[in-house]
């Protein structure tokens, strides 16, 4: 084994380091902070695509490793790292006050999710993703409860991350208390209350609380939103994945606030 | 190793049969078909949970097998069999003449999907969850395209296998023309088109072709399609994961056709 697995390895738990791997992933990294890049890990075969970005490198003194497969999945400690690995300086999350700074001064319509007990890294990255597409500038949660951004969730938010902030709050009932003063409303969701997400127009500040895979968003967060809306269906499965609810969620919004005369601001 | 897992084991090979696992998928088995379970796996720890099942069993001299986690992932061949594993008689998907006589009498509106290279068997779990919940009565796809449920997908699907029907078709195009020519539109899906899924309503009885995770929807079938439509948003992702896309369309066409006065149907 050469030094340079054994230097990213320690470098995965340095907070102030992060992987990112996966095409998409490493190609948004690349696009959007390119200057937060440490070093490059790229498979003979992804030379030619990840040309530019070595390029790059050389030209900024920045190293990089063609490795094999097998040493990449090392490096990653995953085999779904698709050739290419990033090691970047981590984007820090927001804080309470940079959280209310960035959107009391957003213009209408925006949404943001609050995630509460979402774990599942798969579908943190898959919100990540959903997130980036409808616009949603950031995603928040409670201190010790929104997960870190693993490198699996990073992959599968295929660049999402460079798009979207995370705001990790300390106090998370002040924040949301200002933010509605601001006019956010706190919308939850659940596939056990009767108000439909279709029944009325969505708030042109919404803040959709997002609950965990099993237990849902808690009683007490519930209990402080303005509403609480379900996905209509058939009833024949107890819920929708989480990640897919969310979807359904942020798009209904774009329909409602972002969808000027049937065509779509892109 | 008792004799039981071997059993199991081997009947996984045997088309006749199928192995569901996890709680959703075994409760939705035992809810819907009970007249199809051969046998029954459990845990100590969910005997309880699954008495009237285990009781059914034995009214009905089915056997049932009380068995460590270790035993039960053996036989799932998965650690994500949640404690519960049901052999059953599997499910036949219909042929082409059986999709059209269902189809034909169906009321409308009435929206089906139509697979086209969708692999991955999460993804697949995921769109059949999806289309249970959104009333969708039926998966087509062409023969050796249309993938296999996995006991993987059917837990992922969450018992959604159960209210939905697969149809394996020998002659796609053929039947995709007499569902045309029932009033049925073929709306294809793709992030690489301007017109919006919000840009008009959609048709009462619609055909969503819902293209692979890599290359999309096959070119022949797009053009085969009374309209393409996009999913709007930023344009900072590629494109959206097919399960989360597949949820909003459905959520759009329940939206516009299965939502009275703002109240869900349920």
């Amino acid at each position: 084994m050469n030094q340079s697995p054994i230097r990213a390895r320690g470098a995965s738990s340095n907070p102030s380091e992060m992987r990112v791997y996966g095409v998409n992933a490493c190609t948004a990294v690349w696009q959007q902070r390119a200057a937060s890049i440490i070093r490059v890990y790229v498979t003979k075969e992804l030379m030619t695509q990840f040309g530019p970005l070595l390029k790059w490198c050389a030209k900024h003194k920045k190293a990089y490793h063609v490795v094999d497969d097998e040493a990449l999945a090392k490096i990653a400690q995953s085999v779904h790292h698709e050739g290419v690995l990033i090691l970047a300086q981590a984007q820090q999350p927001l804080g309470d006050n940079e959280c209310l700074d960035i959107l009391s001064s957003r213009r209408q319509p925006t949404v943001v999710l609050y995630l509460d007990g979402v774990q599942n890294p798969h579908n943190v990255g898959a919100i990540v993703r959903l997130a980036a597409h409808f616009d949603v500038p950031m995603i928040l949660g409670a201190e010790g409860e929104l997960p870190r951004l693993t490198p699996a969730a990073a992959r599968i938010a295929e660049g999402g991350i460079e798009h979207v902030q995370l705001a990790i709050l300390k106090k998370p009932k002040a924040v949301i208390t200002e933010l509605k003063a601001l006019g956010f409303k706190l919308i939850g969701t659940s596939s056990h209350v009767k108000d439909s997400i279709y029944a009325s127009p969505l708030p042109e500040r919404c803040i959709f609380v997002i609950g965990g895979e099993v237990e849902g968003a808690s009683g007490r967060l519930l209990a402080f939103c303005d509403e609480v809306r379900a996905i209509p269906g058939t009833g024949h499965v107890e819920s929708l994945n989480v990640a897919a609810a969310t979807g359904i969620f942020l798009a209904e919004f774009w329909r409602g606030h972002r969808q000027t005369g049937g065509t779509a601001k892109l």
